[in-house]
């Protein structure tokens, strides 16, 4: 799935309609797959769209934000799972067609561009939630919204912004915000998911972000695993802890865990 | 649930309602249960276990720890609950058989009298602990234990006695320790269920905590759960929170989730 995806051309991509059996199994539905070209403001932004083909005319649909590399194979895989769920899943296009930074440096930058300025942020992630909420399939109030890392923070902004939410799940992203007043706007259920050890989300942080629910009477859940740096649910990003950043098998288990009995929670 | 029958193509959604019909829906296996006497040194202690009748020959256990009034009614109903879930639980007296304190100050001096005494208090959990494993239906490695309030501190004193329990679950328990270079002994995965706004374990003890869980290795998991106080889990707590102990419906329905989801790990 994920290398028919990456070689189709920008082109064919908007109009693409991608369905695959993944296994013969009488049990599992195909699974219908869709990179989705759309707007916010000028800027042509390009996400990725996911549900099982038949079963109900409507179901809960869940946003997903991109970690700092943009809408790449872990997040089109963490879509494609989410649909197998029972979800329509999007990826949201935070950083536009076109727009995949090639390593680190660039994604920092790019990343840091959109923390820098969270009104753009704010448009570019509630494009992608009206995009979502577009799908004929998606039961209109039950949405939720996940992200990793970078799109951790921006799920949190999205739901800051007083977007109608259900849920939202940050995996390993970042808590601060220039804005904490405005979690009085917060509707979502929020959970964050953190990794204990943590060096660029430090105690300090989790601590302000406590306060900030807390003065704002949000309903919130934190969840701290041992043994867990930054980017504990990225695949790619080794087993070094030293390095700040390393999957965590059994972080990534738990925290998926958790996010699957909020929304069984909040979006049945 | 829902949505894995969603997932089911229509031919094995509509198996399955058959499967479900065939089967005597309201009818429940029969809980048996027992009040144990059994005893620690000289101290006669005096313990309830509950399992299903019928059912595997073997099962996991779960030993679970009273809160400061002692074995009562709330603890009893956490047993038969386990009990359900198809684990042999039993619940272990620290106290001593009749002890059963009147009121929150007898309670508090009680309970204050078995942390003043770490060394016999993990006496009496260890007794409780042996007396479980004595029951012929416990699969022997998978037992785990839980505990409320002052259960809670008990069952993390047990784990850092060394005992050979695979999990261990506070529910608002107090972390603190006279001896937390003793978290090196820790051999299970530990699970600490904690009310954002407790004041009876503040956020330093919640930070001393994780320092020594991470100082020793352990595997630990810390979740925070909004709106909460002491006492969560309690339904006789009332609901003012003011009072520094609460019930709380969510954060005990949430808490409950997240010991399913350890035990589904580490007890199967």
């Amino acid at each position: 799935m994920t290398h028919r995806h990456r070689a189709l051309t920008p082109s064919l991509a908007a109009a693409t309609l991608a369905v695959g059996l993944l296994l013969p199994s009488p049990a599992r539905a195909e699974l219908v797959t869709k990179v989705v070209e759309y707007k916010q403001g000028d800027a042509v932004l390009e996400g990725y769209l996911a549900y099982e083909a038949g079963g109900p005319a409507k179901r809960p649909g869940v946003l997903v934000i991109h970690d700092w590399l943009g809408v790449g194979p872990n997040t089109r895989a963490r879509v494609d799972q989410l649909a197998r769920l029972g979800y329509v899943a999007f990826a949201a296009d935070i950083y536009g067609k076109g727009v995949r930074p090639k390593g680190p440096a660039e994604a920092g930058k790019l990343a840091g561009q959109y923390k820098g300025d969270r009104a753009l942020l704010r448009e570019r992630v509630r494009a992608g939630l009206a995009e979502l909420r577009k799908v004929p399939l998606v039961e209109a109030p039950k949405v939720a919204a996940i992200g990793y890392c970078f799109g951790g923070t921006t799920a949190l902004e999205l739901a800051r912004s007083g977007a109608d939410v259900a849920a939202v799940v940050s995996f390993h992203g970042g808590l601060d915000t220039p804005t904490p007043a405005d979690a009085k706007n917060i509707k979502a259920h929020v959970l964050v998911l953190h990794g204990a050890d943590d060096p660029y989300v430090p105690a300090e942080q989790v601590a302000a972000f406590e306060a900030e629910m807390r003065a704002a009477g949000v309903d919130w859940q934190l969840v701290k695993y041992s043994g867990a740096v930054h980017s504990f649910t990225i695949p790619d990003a080794g087993n070094d802890n030293s390095k700040g950043a390393a999957y965590n098998a059994v972080a990534d288990r738990r925290s998926w865990q958790a996010m699957k009995a909020l929304f069984a929670e909040t979006l049945q």
